[in-house]
């Protein structure tokens, strides 16, 4: 008889316990259905943050502190439910006061083991899209009727000036782009501050040869999904030149040429001062909303090396190396070892330059094509379209495994890469390169969630280190540097007439530190990041990435970023957060994560 | 029993039967499958043409020009077949020798009533997308290397001076652009000659309320659809900067301010040479083929009446018409009663013009709400979305409708819009406007279809006329212009500071006989219009528009254009006609059409 008890009646049947536990306010039976093994991750639906909580226990603080206002109601599953090695899956919607939102839940024996929740529109103010969408043309006839183009050079004549923002995005990259197309569709007035000249510049700006590392599947911003026939890994360029075309079609208020000076909260008026160089104009910004969107890689970290200054080469950051050609001939020292020293060594190689790759501390290597089929080939592919999980579901199915567990799932994943590869990484090793897998073999994805770093994804580089074709030394640091070489921790000494110092990027909220105060960085606190207590990661584990897309403990100052991924999907909450505070919706916030490190 | 006959297995069955008779050769057999009524409508997958032939007879013609060549296989119905008043409706694939096609069935009694075979694409020369992506990005280290962004610069630079096109398409509106994204991503080298500055500006040169007729479902571009909160109809600038988006997007090879000057077959290369100026400088291209897509409305019509050259106040044609503002308490007369006639009589009337709308002959107009609904909702509408017909699939089924009957279809449709509209229509009528409903009361689009003109999609401006603030002299043509003044054939006397010529465009052959020759223009013949043998479309019956898309009787001369929906639809069929001659696959035509009017 068991047999015959589907998933989709195991998943309904649950999902109505579930409802009428909460419609007659019985914690106690709600928190019963969830199993000693559990995880709740909301992503603004119920908390107004995005928020795991893990067990029974916080289950049940959630609930005790959510549910009179939430008032969750309709809950409906969203299709047929599936099982799995035991595991049934179910997708759901549900409605709360103020929103409508969709789920995802996973029971094993019958109790809950993860629920994601999700806030998708708010009541009454919904994007205008499909049959809501505006009529375009106003049929009648309308004495002194402005044109679709007359309001919109009058709005961009006057928004900033005569008519003030309630959001500004500082930064124009993926992130600012992303969440202004969606605080646009909100109708949210907002400006995106830009340094550079065009949008897209962030991309262009890199080193030539860069192309996504990330697959297609993975990178679509909202709204407006790439073609069909956008390469897999696409070009730098190409990349810059969609964004260009995307903040034009999504007619966002993008200012271009304009550097963001300062920021200063303003008590008496409640607003943002944000004073920003407009084309060498001084502009002051009064949003209410203030959204930092600089790249969770954008502040070059350079080493303060003794004797650089009197280097009689070229000297700079990866993020300054745009391109290759100048150095054939020449010797060139690569101080790092992850994605961008690797696309650097094997420009400057392919350019015909003598390339030494120094590597100081061990680092992952994932071969692309193994990523792409092994890690994220289920949810972020051709196959997975097919399957019937584009990028929407896709997004959903991964926001949906807590973090606490995420590294359990990816383990098998590189476990198998490492067999899989087991020659490529044993040629490696031999050339003297140092490899780890993560902390504790979780590999990639991990690692760029935990700190964000200390990774080559290898699109052919690798090679030309196994073969020598790269030099390389590792295991050292540069000591010192002198006019036409520098010094190695073990004595070597290398000619140089370049060093390219592919060294990463610091903490995110230096840009708060010199944009607002080191107060408010210090308030804010460390950016990015799980608590894993892994390298670079350091403890109390915090359940989900700090600062991102949530609010901080600085009131009206957030922090966009991330990933094309991450960029299209957060971009969501965010956007329905910055929202509901202009619709003047009350946004108890359940969770606010404490503050245990400073920048 | 019969009841348990399933369409599909209606449909499996004559699909079944079709197969084996073209099997084993058997044209007679096949022939019997069809009904004593029935039609046979073919883009390019048979009879590389565009091509409807009609009963019996005609079908066994095209069987036994087509059959050997063609060698049809793997006939599937794809999905399941649906019966509605007695008629069974299937979709369905197949294969010719030399591609992939798609089809819809339509069987009355057991009997084929309509058949439509498409070609989807050629094989071997498939679109790279979806699983075919390229990868973007090359894995591996090539010494070297070109990146996208200097390669497109290498193609940009070289692409009618060093390197020759392929194919050159002469107009860059949305006619030019569609074909060429479809050429693009089949590899053929085009270039896209555009006067205007921008693309895009074709649209916004025109007046400026102007906003699209047709709504968003109708008017999506290949590969790229609109947004899901695009407008229901676009507003003219917003139209415009999507094209212009899109030709960057598409990487399409667009020579704006470019002007084509002459085009002249070379025997001897076996190739055009066409003259353009671009950006003040000459330069001869040399394509193999020739594409003009100027526009069925591109060559402005002005009529030449007695005394114009007298007149003191502005006189110039509704193309030539973009603002209404100076016309403030200006008296102003329109000559017409078309789209552009009463859109700019309202704009004009807006303005605080004193408007005189000049009606020389019955108009036909068609209130958009009730178009919307009763004429193209069941096909292109958020309901029909929603009914599983998106554009590509109502693209299909519009197609699928033969000429011959298409009338039938659409009277009963404009028969309801006046009973709905009864009290609309006798206003505009007591008003004096002279109404039509097309020759056969069969509407808008078969005008359209006809001879593109003679209707007014009414967003306003007929309430205008009805109610006198747009005054109207209808039955009547300006006999003489004055300095200050109009004379109408009926002897009234109309002051007048501004004339506006809305009295349309010429027939689009006007385009080759000044860009090749008039005798070339004449060896064309007509374009457009379906010999109906109703007014301005003179018989004998051809069955398709004349010349669109399709092989001319001059040797690698194409013509493109039309709205949206035609732009982004047939594109798709003169690119495979095209990719295929430069691929060296044999392209017999059947049943080209002969010529039986000169331009």
């Amino acid at each position: 008889m068991q047999a015959q008890y589907t998933a989709s009646q195991q998943a309904a049947d649950w999902l109505a316990a579930f409802a009428a536990t909460l419609d007659r306010r019985d914690i106690d039976a709600a928190v019963g259905l969830f199993g000693d093994e559990s995880y709740w991750r909301d992503l603004v639906s119920w908390t107004w943050n995005i928020k795991t909580v893990e067990g029974p226990a916080q289950i049940r603080d959630l609930l005790e502190h959510t549910l009179a206002q939430v008032k969750p109601s309709a809950w409906a599953l969203d299709g047929e439910a599936t099982e799995t090695d035991g595991v049934v899956e179910a997708w759901f919607t549900f409605e709360t006061a103020v929103a409508r939102g969709k789920g995802l839940l996973r029971l094993k024996g019958g109790r809950c083991w993860t629920l994601l929740t999700t806030m998708v529109e708010l009541k009454g103010f919904e994007e205008k899209k499909g049959e809501r969408r505006i009529a375009g043309a106003e049929h009648g006839v309308h004495p002194g009727r402005k044109t679709w183009a007359e309001l919109r050079a009058e709005e961009q004549a006057t928004l900033g000036y005569s008519v003030q923002p309630d959001v500004v995005v500082i930064g124009g990259g993926q992130g600012g782009i992303a969440l202004g197309a969606r605080l646009r569709r909100l109708g949210v007035p907002t400006i995106i501050v830009e340094k550079n000249a065009r949008a897209g510049d962030s991309w262009r700006n890199r080193y030539k040869s860069l192309c996504l590392h990330d697959p297609v599947w993975y990178d679509h911003l909202p709204y407006m999904p790439f073609p069909d026939d956008w390469p897999v890994f696409a070009p730098k360029d190409k990349v810059g030149d969609w964004l260009e075309a995307y903040t034009k079609i999504m007619e966002l208020n993008y200012w271009s040429s304009t550097l963001a000076k300062n920021c200063r909260w303003d008590e008496a008026s409640q607003r943002w001062e944000v004073t920003v160089e407009r084309e060498g104009q001084t502009v002051v910004l009064r949003p209410k909303e203030l959204v930092i969107a600089l790249g969770v890689s954008g502040y070059a970290n350079v080493p303060k090396i003794p004797g650089a200054e009197t280097f009689l080469g070229e000297q700079h950051h990866s993020s300054k190396h745009t391109s290759s050609e100048p150095y054939r001939g020449k010797k060139c020292v690569v101080l790092g070892s992850n994605n961008s020293a690797h696309d650097i060594c094997a420009a400057l190689w392919e350019n015909g330059a003598d390339v030494t790759m120094v590597q100081r501390s061990s680092t992952h290597i994932a071969p692309s094509a193994a990523l792409m089929e092994l890690a994220l080939g289920g949810l972020y592919s051709e196959q997975a379209v097919k399957n019937g999980i584009d990028h929407h579901k896709g997004d959903l199915i991964f926001a949906s495994v807590p973090y606490k567990i995420m590294h359990t799932f990816h383990i098998p994943v590189y476990e198998e890469m490492q067999r899989r590869e087991a020659d490529f990484y044993a040629r490696l090793e031999k050339a003297g390169f140092i490899l780890d897998f993560g902390a504790d073999g979780s590999g990639l994805f991990m690692k760029y969630l935990r700190r964000g770093s200390g990774y080559y994804i290898d699109v052919g580089a690798s090679e030309l280190v196994a073969n020598g074709s790269v030099k390389l030394k590792s295991g050292v640091n540069i000591e010192r540097i002198h006019p036409r070489s520098v010094t190695l921790t073990d004595g070597t000494e290398l000619e140089a007439d370049l060093i390219v110092y592919a060294t990463g990027f610091g903490s995110m909220n230096h840009w708060l530190a010199d944009l607002i105060s080191p107060e408010a960085a210090d308030r804010v606190g460390k950016v990015w990041g799980l608590g894993s207590d892994t390298p670079k990661d350091p403890g109390p584990w915090e359940g989900e990435l700090r600062n991102m897309w949530k609010p901080t403990q600085v009131p009206h100052l957030w922090i966009h970023g991330g990933n094309l991924h991450q960029s299209r999907h957060y971009s969501q909450f965010l956007s329905l957060q910055l929202k509901a505070r202009m619709a003047g919706i009350p946004t108890p916030v359940y969770g606010q994560a404490e503050v245990h490190h400073l920048r």
